[in-house]
């Protein structure tokens, strides 16, 4: 089973949070949240969460992946947390994939992975993407560090997220019950 | 400011909570989710979240519109919930409009009002949705009900909610940051 490392922060996108979590739950992968700001997380639009642990007491290692969600406050906390920025570099080293969406991807600009690599984000912060090499596409995939764009992009992120780990007949296995535009 | 009412109950699709929420607000609207399982609320794969009211407490005719979230669930819970029942009806007979996705027009069904009324709902629960004039469409609105399908048609769902408020024009200010499928 595919365990796979959410860390949530205030101002985190909620509609990308749910996607991300649900998605890759129906794909039967054990992901766990991790509060990296006090509990009850209050995302972008103040729709309250909370996680399923907080960030201290998760042992990163024991992780298949790390997905960071976007939202631009939430973005900012994760960008703040050492802890954050050196389970970014220790997935990378350890050749686990690493993905992000929307502002997320700034994470992992910070935390130094990106350089050279074919990445996407939200447009808005597309100016700011200064280290990656800034592709405009829905979801951009290369060296096992895997981008997308946005709330509106988050299914096909979650979904390539399933294809990339468990190959393409995952996703077969659930994109139907989600109804995705045709 | 449009009021909008959504009930939330253990079981629900969190995607499908999000995007409500979260793109209701992007179109300014007053949005208060309104806790009618105990707090924090389960969601169908595990997201807990916390309501920004109890059910109990809520003065539904306070609110412009009434819009229900899906899940398997969630929709049982909300079914069995005379209140819940009685304030569908409120709605209708006040002539505000009523929105449910996914398994959510099933509570619209139980409170008595699709009786005839174009309604489209989760594939998967057609069969039970026997008082509507069922139809396969990803969003329906028919006589100020609109009723949608499911996670990857609630985006859809929520800018016709938008629209059919407050119209074409308010849709154009929120969709450009959604970043949805051309």
């Amino acid at each position: 089973m595919t365990k796979a490392l959410v860390p949530l922060a205030e101002g985190v996108e909620e509609m990308e949070a749910a996607i991300i979590v649900d998605v890759l739950r129906r794909a039967k992968w054990e992901v766990i949240t991790a509060a990296v700001t006090p509990q009850p997380i209050t995302a972008s639009r103040g729709l309250r969460l909370l996680a399923d642990a907080d960030w201290a007491t998760v042992h990163a290692a024991d992780f298949d992946i790390l997905v960071i969600p976007g939202g631009g406050g939430g973005t900012q906390q994760l960008m703040r947390s050492a802890s954050v920025l050196d389970t970014v570099r220790a997935f990378r080293r350890a050749g686990k994939p690493v993905a992000a969406i929307c502002a997320g991807p700034l994470v992992l600009q910070a935390a130094g992975i990106l350089k050279g690599i074919r990445a996407t984000c939200f447009p808005g912060v597309a100016a700011d993407l200064t280290a990656a090499h800034h592709v405009s596409e829905r979801v951009a995939i290369d060296q096992n560090i895997i981008t997308s764009q946005g709330p509106g992009t988050a299914f096909e992120f979650a979904l390539a997220l399933i294809a990339h780990v468990d190959g393409p007949q995952a996703v077969e296995a659930v994109a139907p019950g989600l109804i995705l535009p045709s």
